[in-house]
């Protein structure tokens, strides 16, 4: 096997599967973006999404169980508190039923999952089978899609609240405090995949687990495009809006 | 909980399943029999279908693992033995690899698994996991799609026959068997799932598994469709013919 890479070499190779794979390259982002969806696609979207969000606590709880120390936890315990909220300030799973709930969604029509797409439910479990099942180094590397999320982030506030008069700030709240937290997640796990690996193998593990996250954020977009865009043809079954 | 449904009722709404979901009523479905595809689209589709081939071994050792008789046993290993042959006869997934070799495709390319869409290996993977962890009646029950697969069979069968000039007998030979093996074991699973039920709720995990197997099935044709017919996206790794 070849030698070790430097820190510096693994993490402009994980940059570049982000350029090639990200989501934000996907076509139906630029559509979501630019204005070009009308409101029952972008509430195809929502509530699509809506599953992964739901399903982020437990991947993370499930990493956090194998995690070995007090100090590494206490890190990864930070995501439940994003995302479950603390009691008093909502959590990520909240923000984003009241972003179905701005998008005119009923709250019992998305939770209950009722009309969701397989795609989105096949690649989410996959995403929580992954984290579950593969080493503590992969679990934490495909966490590291959040490098590239202030952009795409930043893309879909600005370009939604620009083209769409069905959606306000408030309905986008959801994605004003990860734009903090997503670079205080990825310092901890940037840090962690670049000093932990011992041997190139497990610097290939961390990039097929990168590899590995953005083609199941990718093949979300990809159920979501041919259901409700091209050629449109929502499963028996799904959301019809 | 509603009153448990005499059989015939069971069996009416398992048809009325399929009749809805089957994924004989899919546009890639119709495409490919219809000889609208060209070379490229057939490869990618025998490609990806490859990965459902080589894993349904696994979810049928899977189950056979869990069944308590020898007589279940035995009727479960009888799919083994057609999947994987007895080294004399070759088995379904070596006849699947001669449908590839007769389409062009390289067998390294197509058993590395390399250039698979992430939308079939999530779903594939979905129903190896769903046959493991759910009971073995809804187990039993998600095979219950072969009671419609001789007429999906036959269509492919004739319509690629008469409409691609790059595809022989012998390129298709993978099916034949099929069209006797696919009725025995529906015998089985059919007579199981109406009989073993004791309560309401256990006929619906049952009508609940077929739709799941259905929703597969159909996921597979989605990511397939979106790929290589409309918008034709392959996402980033995946097979470009």
């Amino acid at each position: 096997m070849a030698d070790l890479l430097p820190p510096e070499e693994l993490e402009r190779r994980l940059r570049a599967i982000g350029e090639e794979r990200y989501h934000i390259h996907h076509p139906f982002h630029h559509l979501l973006h630019g204005g070009r969806l009308d409101r029952g696609q972008v509430q195809a979207w929502a509530l699509n999404r809506y599953y992964y969000q739901a399903c982020i606590p437990a991947k993370d709880a499930s990493l956090l169980a194998r995690l070995p120390t007090p100090a590494l936890r206490r890190e990864w315990r930070r995501r439940l508190v994003d995302h479950d909220g603390d009691g008093v300030h909502p959590g990520g799973v909240e923000r984003w039923l009241r972003l179905t709930d701005g998008l005119g969604l009923d709250r019992d029509d998305v939770t209950s999952l009722r009309g969701l797409l397989p795609g989105t439910r096949f690649a989410v479990d996959a995403y929580v089978r992954f984290v579950r099942e593969k080493s503590v180094l992969e679990a934490v590397a495909s966490s590291l899609t959040e490098m590239f999320s202030p952009d795409i982030i930043s893309q879909r506030v600005s370009g939604m609240l620009r083209n769409y008069d069905f959606v306000t700030e408030e309905t986008l709240a959801y994605f004003t405090p990860r734009l903090t937290q997503a670079p205080q997640d990825v310092a901890f796990a940037l840090d962690y995949v670049m000093t932990v690996p011992r041997t190139r193998e497990e610097q290939e593990a961390v990039m097929d687990a990168l590899r590995f996250k953005c083609d199941l954020l990718w093949a979300q977009l990809d159920a979501l495009h041919h259901a409700y865009v091209s050629p449109g043809l929502p499963p028996p079954g799904a959301f019809r809006p």
